[in-house]
């Protein structure tokens, strides 16, 4: 296909996409000429994987390249690629660094749910910063809630990493890295309504039996 | 106590809280002259609630106003002072309206699942412009993951709304906003790391056997 055929089937404008060749992040096409290549899908491909990262997930183009350059590498596995997709979105350019007490007890925690997150992991870190931004508000959270975070989350990721195996890289990473950020404001929409639910039911009758 | 202290318990500068007495987000101190009033433990409450709502949960004044009128009228159950909480942390001023499909779809979720949310709920609009959403890039999310997710967030929201029990509705109101802001972050980055946890069980080996 030209490239007028190639910007209509991956809905971004022929300037952008000449961007992204200039910059590497496309693969050049087949040269009919002077000025002319032809795209195919591998190109389209390419193109709706990085409008996912760049434009659902709001990543930088640092990051992105990060991420398709674990796309191309062949002798990576297929878990390791999807894994590099997942540190950039929790990569946090300029926030502080965990407290040391904090770090720890996310071991400790990863640990005792028996999981394989890789140890230099951001989102070891994320959730490391959380803790303390929790403990500051003087709003601790228990390992008993972490605990019931972890199960209803274990239960969840069976079905949601389903859907990217059998896949090419490039797809499964963009389905990974779509399912990864749209479908955090679902579940957390749906933990609202659960709350909702859960306090209609016990919190129930007149404040003054209720405190 | 003075104003002096008021403010050091608070953690807000004198004249961010002399803006709350004005605009009446913040009940008067007992006067004791023509420019002196004395305050107790009441105010304090108060201004960690507005703290929490304005700060942590990042909501407009108007917003929190909403939420201080729940606390405040007495003849409200706490369950919908909580409530109202919640739904001012869900409304989003200017999207659109969600698709009749997808409203449609959440309530029928919504009753399959038996839970009791509010008819007019910001709730359900978010549910359903995030259904749509997705769909709009694709990826189409099945009845099947959402009852998942819904089993899921059940199975913690009984430990999370039972922090609320038994407070006064100040407490409880700010337990709940800083509850489901903050731990928002915790539960989308342990979701992740159970994600990379079934994925480097599952999309193990070399990607020739992968796809």
């Amino acid at each position: 296909m030209w490239m007028a055929e190639l910007s209509k089937r991956s809905g971004l404008p022929v300037p952008t996409i000449k961007f992204y060749l200039r910059d590497g992040l496309l693969h050049p096409g087949e040269a009919t000429g002077a000025t002319r290549a032809r795209y195919d899908e591998s190109h389209v491909r390419r193109l709706r994987l990085i409008r996912a990262l760049a434009e659902v997930a709001g990543l930088r183009l640092d990051a992105v390249r990060t991420i398709l350059a674990a796309v191309d590498d062949e002798s990576l596995p297929l878990h390791q690629v999807v894994g590099s997709a997942h540190t950039q979105l929790s990569v946090k350019e300029s926030a502080p660094a965990p407290s040391a007490e904090a770090t720890q007890r996310v071991d400790q925690l990863l640990r005792s749910w028996k999981w394989r997150v890789a140890p230099g992991s951001e989102h070891r870190t994320a959730l490391a910063r959380a803790l303390d931004t929790l403990a500051a508000l003087d709003h601790p959270v228990s390992d008993e809630l972490l605990g019931d975070y972890a199960d209803a989350m274990a239960s969840v990721a069976r079905r949601e990493v389903s859907v990217v195996r059998g896949q090419d890289p490039e797809t499964a990473t963009e389905r990974a890295v779509i399912g990864t950020v749209l479908l955090e404001p679902v579940l957390l929409v749906i933990r609202r309504m659960a709350q909702e639910n859960v306090s209609a039911r016990r919190l129930r009758g007149p404040r003054t039996r209720t405190y």
